[in-house]
Formats: structure tokens, sequence, C-alpha cells
């Protein structure tokens, strides 16, 4: 694979070969009229070209709202691809290539960029994750198993010192893990600053009570030079870890981050629904980070299994898969599945599932600070959750020796529901 | 307004007030259990508020497949409220606040977010358009009237050299504006430097003939220190623009150009369609614009009216007239509106009605390098077109005197249809 390609389900009021036609030339040397200076030499240089058509629909009415209108629909898979020279390894321009104008055009009625087919040539290219796996597991000093996270409840709202006196306790009650939920930045009410001091202040007490400094991922998220600074705070204070919304900052933001950075960036997709819910336009998450882990996005959130979130199990675990597979023929930078949101000791076992492996960060909120027995016990849980996995035996059965799982079986429970 | 506002478009099983309920939980101090330490003084400090509950429909099917099912799914406006104090005038996580994980909520089977009140204290802790509408005339040497702009077109497979050609030819032609394409960045077929460098003396050069500099947005789209490094570049060669793909560097990235910019800013939303396309998950640009101001856009892309893509007018009309309104009620940070896309002699009046003034920038691609007199022809044209209007003509009478405008609309008349 010499060229970058990627593979699109559209659907056009004019068939989707036209359709595919239509997209590699609006993505590439053509526009609506040809001009003369578009000639075959320039074409063969430096068009995108049409790889595979395949059809899989037709429907009487356009999925989308569409300016063209046609007797019927055609919808099928695509595959166009690029020569590198147009844009080389700069991931910015890559994103504006496969998708960019291209999901305006009044010439598809549904398209989602599902995959991308990312050259060695790139991936080479690009830094990747500094730390991955096996560097987050070495600065967690956690050697196998899943890893047990949490978020700060209430997510905002709370003092610096507060959050410090929390992931104190979180760390004491023997947590891997922690962040900062992502509606707490840098803001008036807990400035970075001060709750990074109480909070490394509280984990390194904790530290030497418990001999392992449990990770926390502070949110740099901020603009550029000021995340730079947050890094260099961070660094001093013996921080292990620093978060980002990717959807806040952009893909040339995390690549800042990533070329600055002492420690692991957790990527959080916060914003992510925008582009993944309709089946109609967006793109999936297999394409999209690849991208982000070319930019150096360590530990990359893939949603949770039976989650507080509407998107279905199948497109959670795909996205998990994904994030755990080499980026390119040549290159692994494989980076750390996060499950998160609305998870409990139940979705351990099936996270485990779905990856083959343990090599994933598991991220329970009110799962850990709501169990009936606090939060230690809601550690205890998942602990005892991930052991029935190990051990190959049923949680529910595991549970009936175990007052801590059980408790967070019985609570947990249907709670994501919520409705 | 001290607070900032969101108003959402949004469908829900549950029904809408409570769905904005959640939504606002969801945003600020809730989960999906609620937690002891959620107080009533945390709550009122930090808390979301729902302002707001319009009921306009119901349907019998959720819009958006939807992991909650409801026996009907109502639908409406609901407007949502935080603290600045959340957050601070910082826009990746005023983002993350407004755009996050809400998205991806099962209590919504459609959501849109339609405007943001941005309150006094945040838009004056944010630089704005650092030469805005009347900066980019001084530079361009355009005292009234609609500027006239083109883009290189083939986008890409042009030399540097070649590029360079063009330009020179479409400034003694008389153009006031060049951008490149969104696709042609800095890859190894067409470096920015030697393009940038062959553009400028072309443009010196015709500049001495004609007395006025054009000026020309290199797209400097690529990570942070390298458009850093661009600007810098262009600065030395006398560039007087710089373009940049928003959706590629993010939010963050945009408000680093803004930082260290000697140049304005020409702002490309190609991949807007991602979010924009369906009515039932998106942003719609009003909202959007708002924060690209406040980061420093100085030109923002806003389509164009009878474009190649599939807008409604009333879309592009609504984005455009948005880009000059005030951001907040104490602050301008007024930007040009950049109407692009199919643009042709037919598309100028009616532009200057959309706005109600002529403070705007028309590209034209096609619609001048295709023009059958050639390029001085196709510019000519859409200077009679706007001559026409300001003289309150129509514009195919007026054309009956203009061989150039009558050559424009005879060629593209439909042209943008392509079907």
């Amino acid at each position: 694979m010499t060229r970058l390609q990627a593979t699109y389900d559209i659907e056009s009021p004019l068939g989707i070969a036209h359709a595919a036609a239509v997209i590699a030339g609006e993505q590439s040397t053509g526009t609506f009229i040809r001009l003369a200076a578009e000639t075959d030499a320039l074409r063969d240089r430096s068009a995108a070209r049409v790889e595979a058509v395949e059809v899989t629909a037709t429907s009487a009415r356009p999925a989308l709202p569409c300016r063209l209108k046609g007797d019927s629909y055609e919808r099928g898979r695509v595959t166009i691809s690029w020569p590198v020279e147009n844009f080389g390894p700069s991931l910015p321009n890559i994103l504006a290539t496969v998708a960019g104008n291209l999901f305006e055009l009044a010439e598809v009625s549904a398209i989602r960029l599902l995959s991308l087919d990312i050259p060695d040539s790139i991936a080479g290219a690009c830094p990747g994750p500094q730390f991955g796996i096996s560097g987050t597991r070495r600065l967690m000093g956690v050697e196998t198993g899943p890893m047990i996270g949490t978020i700060v409840k209430p997510s905002v709202g709370l003092s610096a010192q507060e959050t410090g006196d929390l992931a104190g306790d979180l760390a004491l009650a023997g947590i891997d893990f922690i962040k900062d939920d992502e509606l707490q930045g840098n803001g008036p009410a807990c400035p970075l600053e001060d709750r990074a001091k109480a909070v490394m202040q509280a984990l390194d007490g904790a530290a030497q009570k418990t001999g392992r400094k449990a990770m926390y991922a502070f949110n740099i998220t901020d603009e550029i030079t000021d995340m730079w600074r947050h890094l260099e705070m961070l660094e001093k204070l013996g921080a292990t870890c620093a978060m980002v919304s990717l959807n806040s900052i952009g893909l040339a933001g995390l690549r800042a981050v990533r070329d600055r950075s002492p420690l692991p960036i957790h990527a959080h997709r916060n914003g992510w629904g925008l582009v993944s819910r309709s089946p109609d336009i967006g793109v999936a998450y297999p394409a999209m980070q690849k991208l982000w882990r070319l930019a150096g996005a360590d530990h990359l959130h893939v949603n949770g299994l039976a989650s507080k979130f509407t998107e279905p199990d199948d497109v959670v675990a795909e996205a998990a898969v994904s994030v755990q597979a080499p980026v390119s023929d040549g290159a692994a930078h494989q980076a750390l599945p996060v499950f998160s949101s609305g998870q409990t000791a139940w979705q351990v076992g099936p996270s485990a599932d779905v990856l083959g492996n343990d090599d994933f960060l598991i991220c329970a909120g009110g799962g850990i600070m709501s169990h009936p027995g606090g939060p230690a016990d809601g550690i205890t849980s998942l602990r005892q959750a991930a052991e029935a996995h190990r051990l190959g035996l049923d949680v529910t059965e595991h549970a009936k020796q175990r007052p801590e799982l059980a408790a967070a079986l019985a609570t947990f429970k249907g709670a994501v529901t919520r409705g």
C-alpha cells in the first residue's frame, strides 16, 4: 500500500459509481466544470482514484435531505485512494482530504467514512503513542489485569482541596487511575494548578502508605500554549498523566500536546456522538482513532458496554478492538482502550471478552462512588469481577462468597438505563 | 447575561423537559446516579440550569436510532445555561461543555445545537478577529463593493511555479483575492514555501503594473509549530493572508494561529457538512461561528448561494448574516463572510441582498477560470454583476451591453447542478 485509501458508505440519487467519481474529483483535481489545466498528466500524478464500488441496497427515498433528486437512491461502499504526494504525512491535511468538502456534496444523500488504510510512509513519519499500554502499566504499577479507574464526581463543583481529598481517599482504597471529568478544565471555580497541587500531595501521601502512586489524568484541555504550560507544571509536581478533549483541541492540538508531553495522553472523545450517531452521515470510530493514534494519543476512550449512552455494544466493541490493532502494515502504534460511562462490576468480564485480553482501563464513576459499601468496596468489586473473568467463572457465582461484588451486582443491575 | 446559554433542538422518548434536565445534569454536576457529594450548595454554585422548554412536535418514531424507547417522541427547543465559573473564557472547555457528551445520551433521539448566547465576560477575554472586514479591505486595496476572489484550480496537481504563474495572470486580470484550495497544503508535490515564493514574486510583479497587490490566502493548515513557521515565512515574503482548515486544526489550533499571526486568517470550513447536514444531529453554523470568531477568524466560509453543495440557500443566508452580527451584547468581533463553491456572476447580487451590504468576499473558481473569454473576462463579469446590483438593475438587463457578463450568465446558467 503506497496510496492513502478511504472507504465510505454512501447513498446517491445518481448511482454510487457516479458519486464516487464526483467525490474523487472534488477531493483532488476536479471542480464542477472540467478545466483545460486539468491535463491527463496532471490527473495521473495527482488525482484520487476510485478503487472499488459495491452496491448494497436501493431505496425510494433519500436518507438525508438532498438537493439533487433521483428516481431511486443507490447505497453501497466505495473505496477511494490518493497519492501521498498530495499531502505528505501532515495529519491535518489528510483529514481535510478524507473528511472535507465531500460531506456537503449534493451527489450524495448519505456518506459515512468507515475506514482508512494508512501507508507505512505516513505511519512512519508520525510520532504515535509515547507510552501506550506497556508504558502506562509501568507508570501505574499494574503489571497484569485490567486497570481500574474512576472519574472525579460530581464532575464539576468540588473545590481543588475537595478534589485532592477525594483523590487521596480513592488512592488509599486501592484505585489504579483517576481522571478529571471532561467538564473540569481550568475554570475559576477550580483552577487546574490548585487542583493538581492538592491532588498530587494527596496521592504522594497515599503512596507512602500503599507503596504505589495512583495515576491521575489531569484535564489540561485549553489553548495550545496553556496546555504546554500545564504540562510543565504537572511534570514538576510528579503527575503521571494528562487528559485532553480531542474534539476541543483538534487533531493539530493533539499533536502539539504529544510533541511536548512528558506524560501519557489520556484522550477523551466527548462530542464524538456528533459524528458517530447518525447512520447516514459521519465518521466511524475505527477510521478516526487511527489519526488520533498517529498524532500521539496513548489512551483512547471507546465508550463502555451497556453504558449510559445510546451507542450499541457492537459499535463499542469494534472501537475497543480497533485501538489495539496495528495502525498500518508496518506500524503498531497501539493505544490503551478506555471503557467509560455508566461502568460497574457488570461490565468488566464482557469488556475483557471483547478484546480477548486484559490490556484495558475501565473507568467507573458512579459504579465506584455509589457502591453501598463506599468507594473502597466499589474498587474491590471491580477487581473481584476481573478475578472471576480470569478464572473463567460466572460473575454472579463468584459473588456468592464476595460481599463487595455481590453488593455491586445488586446495586447497579439496570442502573444505566436511568429512564 | 452573565451565564453561558445554549439552545438545542431535541427529540426524546422521555419528553423533552425530562431530557433537558438530564442534559443539564450530564453537562455539569450530575451522573447516572445521584451522589451524596452532589449537595444543594454545590448544585447552586455549579449546576447547569434548564431555562426554557418549548414542545414543537410529536412523532411515533425516533429520528435517530436510540437505545431508550418511548411510546412517542417529543420534539422541541430547550435552552440550558451554565455559570461561567465552571470553565472561564477557555473556548476548548466551553466547546466540551456545550457540544460534548450530550450528543451521545440515550435520552435524546435527536439533538442539534442551534445557538449560543455568549456573555461579555467571555467575549471580552477572547482576541476576536485581528483584521476583520475593514482590515481586510485595507490590505486588499478594495475600499467599497464586494471583494472578488478565486481559488487556484485544479485544486492540486499544479507545481509551485505553475501556481505562481496562474496567480500572476489572475492579478494582472484584476482579481482582489486568490486562495489555495483546502486540499493544497504543504505536500511534497507542491511545498508551501516554494509555492509562496513563486506566488509572491508573481503578485509583486503584477502589482508594479496594476498598482495594487492582490491578497493571496496561503493554506498553512498543518501541525501547530509548522503553522507558526509558515506564518513567519509568509510575513517575510510580504504575503497578506493565511488560510486554515478549521476542522483540521481545531478550535485551539485556530487560537494558536491567531496568537502569532501577522496576517488575516482565512477560515475554511471544509468538513462542515459532517455536523450540519443531518436535521437530527449536529451544530448549526450560527452557533459554531461565534466560537471561531472569538478564537480569531477574520474571514469565514459560509458556502454559497445556489452552490454545488447540497445546503439550501436559506441556511447559507443565515450563516452569512450571523458572521457579521455581534458576538455578544458588548462585542462586535465582526468577521468577513466568504461565499464560495460553484459561484459565478449569477450569485453576486443575491449575496449582497442576503446581507444588505457589500462587505463580503465571493470566491469563484470555475466561475472565473472557465469563463469562455478567459479569467480576465470572468473577473469582469463578477464586477459587472456587482455594478448591476449597486445600480439596482436586473443582471440580465445589465448584461445586454456587457459581453463579459452576458457570456458568464449564458455559460454558467445551471452549471452547478452538475448531475
